[in-house]
């Protein structure tokens, strides 16, 4: 029977093992930059930068060469088109310079979400079709992990996320893991539960228990082997529009309690994702967590938007790319990021608290 | 909350609860011919036919226009390729040729299957990704109906099927059945259990019991409108190896015993599918069925291979595409099918019955 | 591996389906008179009769002695202290005298709901603690079935039954009907859906679908002889207090809609409880119901208040158990339920429509 | 919506966190006395002590009173006879002598169990029926928590225990849980699979996980206050006749496993029960568990047979209830087992392993 890996080689395991370790450095975080060309347009677009695949390469090469990144990040996801983009500094492919920095490069290997029919708008993350082979592929050009996203949204009013929802994106991802793993990637899965809504604090325990505890059945009756995954997960909170506010000490006891309901131990690390939370709450929210003491897993991040959106800003300051400045802004964030990853931020008064719009 | 396509209009629901009773037409059923050019080839080619997109064409062309075929048959599961083929007859594609024939042109809509990591080379079939989309384009070309397969082989030695593996095939099946009736095609679910094995016919009635026990709830869950929507099924029959003998009488109570325990009445029609069956013991098999007595749904046939693979083997006796002669032998195996629809055909000795081999 | 009653001896089976049968046989019901001594006590008092052991024993009597009524009952549903009693006609225990009259005797062995904590009042039925050896100590009395009631009420606002009520009564209900059949009785397996409140007829069918979908799932999984077993079942209709009206043929169309998509056909015979409902509406239903055409399964009643109430009344009037009175009042309605199983019954105008309160 | 305890005064899970912590608390474990009157008669008889209240009240007085108990002891478990018995010294009933030594008493609820018709053998427990009530006696009795145990065999031959027993077990585990803590007890939840039989340690740790992740899926879905609650769990184990040999490092890292990936880090600790394995096996393998490092929770013991036969051996020796040598003894006894509960303990060589039989 098919448990915990057990179909896999002691090599594989081990690798595997190791991937997952190197991604759960304490103090190390992951920088996300897996968003596609669209995505990343869109935020250039609103900066007054144009985007060109040439741009896009350039800005990614800041991301991984900015001297000293290598401190504060553990691991790099990539949307494939950067796997096959060289720096221009020594000619090599993006992976390759990450790895020669000790940064893990990772790759999203998901597709688009569908609107599942009957079910008010929520969605599954498409992608299964051809994974092993995608995978394959992205192993080759270096990658050591994938990650996947399965947006979720809380609407109370329409009884979303059904269990049905629930079901169908956990089970995909837990599907997901077991071919990535098949493929000697290591698998971070990522239940991203939107910040959009107005539900309570304690309707985001109650939702972000139910999603987990059926994602880490689903790895395990997958065959998942455990060890060798990463988390990343949206930090729990109380919907932007929730009219009640909270503490950030309350807010990061959520997260603890949530975690300690249903994260096996066997998990390395749990990287939170931004999700429109600034670099600011996001920081001062992991801090608080880390500060509630020693957890079974290392608890760090796994940022884009909250990390990126403020270097951009920057451009549209400054009339365009200026890598420069942009460079600078980023080992300054990220040093932030590793102290709230450490418990050791110091975040300014009120940050990281949900006020009550 | 979405049940029993509660978020469809009722003109939808209508229309594919028309569709779906067309196809399960007492005494008609369906004829499979959507392998793919490589499934088609390999048989061409056993028997001296050159695999060309004509002689594809040419075949499938006779298929339809037999003359009489339609008064045995209902529906008709085409390959895509066959969606964009005209008959040279008049001109016209051939889902317009089948639907002024008033036999429902459908689809095989899915990809290919994969082996699920750790399940001991057990598989799920491919295809959901962009499902939706490529319904809408099939829709669009005529089809009324797809037909989704999973195949699942009995092993009883490394315990295959495992839950998961019928789990993650039937869950598959229901969003299948549901992002079809979305875009307005009737599905067919088909769980295809082969024959392969040496499981007796008691652990046949047990796999297929779970089986579909497990397709229908899922189908439930997923908010599918029973009432559109037909089964594909294999005849519930020992393995080909299986060591005990057993009469056709006997298969065919495993038959009935299997959907009574099961199969909703909502659901029209059970196409049962030939795979390996010689068209004898299928046609006993099923005449066998129906004479158990009048069951809620309609009980008929969906076959390809029992039916195609003696008109091939005249290819070989002549020498090349014999279309004429095939035609003739064609008209008479859909009589015998028809007839075995009804409970009235009259099977040889020993036709149907499992002899130990 | 157990399915359907594959543990059970063939003669064990060949018994179950034969009762079964018996209690399904066309144009007959169930009574049900299994009320404990503190139920019925209520009635009694409520109209002015003393609630003694001879009180019920005599009501008990005329029950099942008025001349005529195995005409239309199959069946009836005792109380385990009916069980011990004796007619004065001939000092017969009952259910010698039920048997004599080919009215199948059976019993409620189950004990008292319990409030799930956390599930805001929601409820368990408890008794299967030794439920084995109630239920041999009962076939020794002459009983050959067993009736077990999971009452479940609809409430949308507090999201009941929520799934975990819904799985728990379920299962219960499954381990009750696999204990029953090795102990030699067949389960009537009755879950309750209470007319208590203003959820409409849709929300009815939806979570009627629920319910029994995971009922027969459970059934199957257990390894319950479907063919052994009767299902009593509370008919879909709005909350009593549903702000919509329905005519009868909606109400009927959703109970038909309701079991063509989750009930096995293997099971023989479903009969409706009362739960509420007036003689009147409840016959016009069950007739309504029975003209939507065959159906895979015998659909008839199972009515303990809507048949006694009425009788009681007369005791009011009478000012005492006028058992000639009521016993005439008895076979009226017994015809008219059993006109009303066979779709034979001519209802008033209005009967059976839900009008809005 | 029920989720962990939220359906719970803030008071009630206050102290139910507490009594959860002080029965975790480091290097103290459990001692299990809860052996039904039969039990204890039978180890009795099988060393010539008679079996008479008296003698088990004596004897259980020692296992409390030897003074330095507790030391090594936060808990004792109680059949319900002893919770209405007093102590010779001061006149005080068992629980309040207890409860002066803060070593918090509780108490075995559940019934016996019964073979699940079709599952070749395989039990649940009883005991649900009114557990409520008994709960809030044993709590009027100064019981402070409960303990139910679900024995489980591994028999691959038959496919025990199947996923039906599997679920039929955990979910009532689960229930039982949530009623205990409604009631003011903190649930002890003990899956116990049975060291009988052939299988590895491979297959038990399969089967453990399985066991597992169904048991804390389940409490989660039925609401249980995780924090509130304990573990206590068989070790994992080859079975007794498994005819490959494994080292007691070997052992102890398949137990770390699997806590690993299932057990929630929210539940404070897990107390091994000794279950047909020596004291010094016992004692080794807990040690091995905990020198593998700091766990999210604490790993002890709940040992009644490993600490209690070698105490009636001596009776056997002396010819009767020696109460003075059994305390001596055991008090060396829970020096062992709470040595090893903290990874301190020294075994004698080869103790812990196992020896293919």
């Amino acid at each position: 029977a098919c448990h915990n890996g057990a179909h896999l080689s002691d090599e594989m395991k081990a690798e595997l093992e190791r991937v997952a370790a190197l991604i759960g450095t304490p103090g190390k975080g992951i920088t996300a930059c897996d968003e596609g060309p669209g995505t990343v347009g869109g935020r250039f677009e609103d900066v007054g930068v144009e985007n060109t695949e040439e741009n896009r390469r350039k800005y990614r090469q800041m991301l991984f060469e900015t001297p000293g990144v290598n401190e504060y990040l553990s691991a790099a996801i990539l949307d494939p088109e950067t796997l096959y983009q060289r720096s221009t500094t020594d000619d090599r492919l993006f992976p390759e310079v990450l790895d020669s920095l000790n940064i893990v490069p990772g790759v999203k290997p998901h597709l688009k979400v569908y609107s599942l029919p009957g079910q008010s708008g929520a969605t599954v993350m498409q992608g299964l079709d051809s994974l092993a082979a995608r995978c394959k592929e992205y192993r080759e050009a270096g990658c050591r992990f994938a990650k996947w996203r399965s947006p979720i949204e809380i609407d109370l009013a329409t009884g979303q996320p059904s269990d049905l929802v629930i079901e169908a994106n956990m089970l995909d991802l837990a599907r997901y893991a077991i071919i990535c793993q098949d493929e000697g990637l290591v698998p971070i899965v990522e239940p991203d539960i939107s910040l959009k809504g107005t539900h309570t604090l304690e309707d985001a325990i109650y939702i972000n228990v139910k999603v987990q505890s059926v994602l880490y059945k689903a790895m395990l009756d997958h065959g998942v082997f455990m060890e060798g995954s990463i988390l990343k997960s949206n930090m729990v909170n109380p919907g932007k529009s929730c009219p009640k506010s909270y503490t950030v000490e309350e807010i990061a006891k959520a997260n603890v309690d949530v975690l300690r309901r249903c994260m096996p131990a066997a998990i390395r690390s749990g990287n939170y994702l931004s999700g429109g939370q600034s670099l600011e709450d996001a920081a001062a929210r992991l801090n608080a967590i880390n500060q509630l003491g020693p957890q079974p897993w290392n608890l760090s991040f796994s940022w884009s938007a909250a990390i990126q959106l403020p270097m951009l800003a920057l451009c549209k300051e400054k009339g365009g790319l200026c890598l420069e400045e942009m460079s600078a802004l980023y080992l300054e964030e990220l040093k932030i990021a590793s102290a709230a990853a450490l418990g050791k931020h110091t975040p300014g008064p009120g940050e990281g608290d949900h006020k009550a719009p």
